[in-house]
């Protein structure tokens, strides 16, 4: 069953209070958006709530690679190879948005 | 009363509407951490949520260049210079998040 | 011949100066692929790069909005419209980038 | 002498092309600001030289992960522990910038 306990499962409450925050900040935001605050202010929200799921984005990753790629890359071959494919795509994906 | 009427007023539906759909994803993000989802397939939601945070700040600083920034620097002066060098904060802000 | 000058003539050789240090630092990246540096180290230089080039482009945004952009909407019609979506873009690309 | 080759030795010379790119976009942006080319025009420019870096950064990263870190992880202990710590740092420096 070492397969299906995903690598972030030891930061799942933290992860969950994370994203808890997250939802908040961007119901904060539609908040603003519905009673006309000045547009800098809500700026600065979304810049917070960015940050906030790009922190969520990074331990999910460190949590990838330090389980799940390294359990792959352990064993090598095809499976490995999907499995860096993946985490290199996730991670360009990250760096450009 | 011009002050008053932020430049995002004529795009206030589209941005709750982006806005609500966000705050779905969000939540969507923090059910898939709860219910153990695969890790990469999180964070291919998780940039989706970040790209549609991103897409609400260029339309809000669109509209704020547009009206706000225009509206200062035709009359110049230091609410001018001020207003420039707010709407140059968040830009830098967004940029490096 | 006002429009002519572009917004950042006061911030040429400041503009330069770093160019001529992003340059040098490019230069360095190369060298230590070709010396094989530990990746890790040539992964430190690129984001110190990239955050000079970052700094250039904020700072030649910040020089077009308080001097073209500012011109321009004070003028108003479709010149100011045109100058507005040209910097929104430009904006995007680098929030995107 | 297997940890004297580094991950990137595969990609050396696109990386090294790609590289010697890059600086020349830098020197042309160089050359637009001291001819005083149009704001945008250069801030295209700009976007195209970070695009370029980003590139060998993600090249670079990718290789350290599919080796560096893979042999790593594959032996296990305090070095595997520093070379995931080492390269979730680089990734978080990456997205950040």
């Amino acid at each position: 069953m070492a397969e299906m306990a995903h690598g972030y499962v030891d930061d799942k409450q933290t992860l969950l209070a994370r994203l808890r925050r997250a939802e908040g900040q961007v119901r904060g935001i539609a908040r603003m958006v519905d009673e006309d605050v000045y547009c800098i202010d809500i700026l600065t929200q979304v810049s917070a709530a960015t940050k906030a799921l790009e922190s969520v984005a990074l331990t999910l990753l460190e949590d990838h690679l330090g389980h799940c790629v390294a359990q792959a890359t352990a064993q090598g071959g095809p499976v490995a190879e999907e499995k860096l494919r993946e985490a290199n795509a996730a991670i360009a994906r990250l760096v450009r948005s």
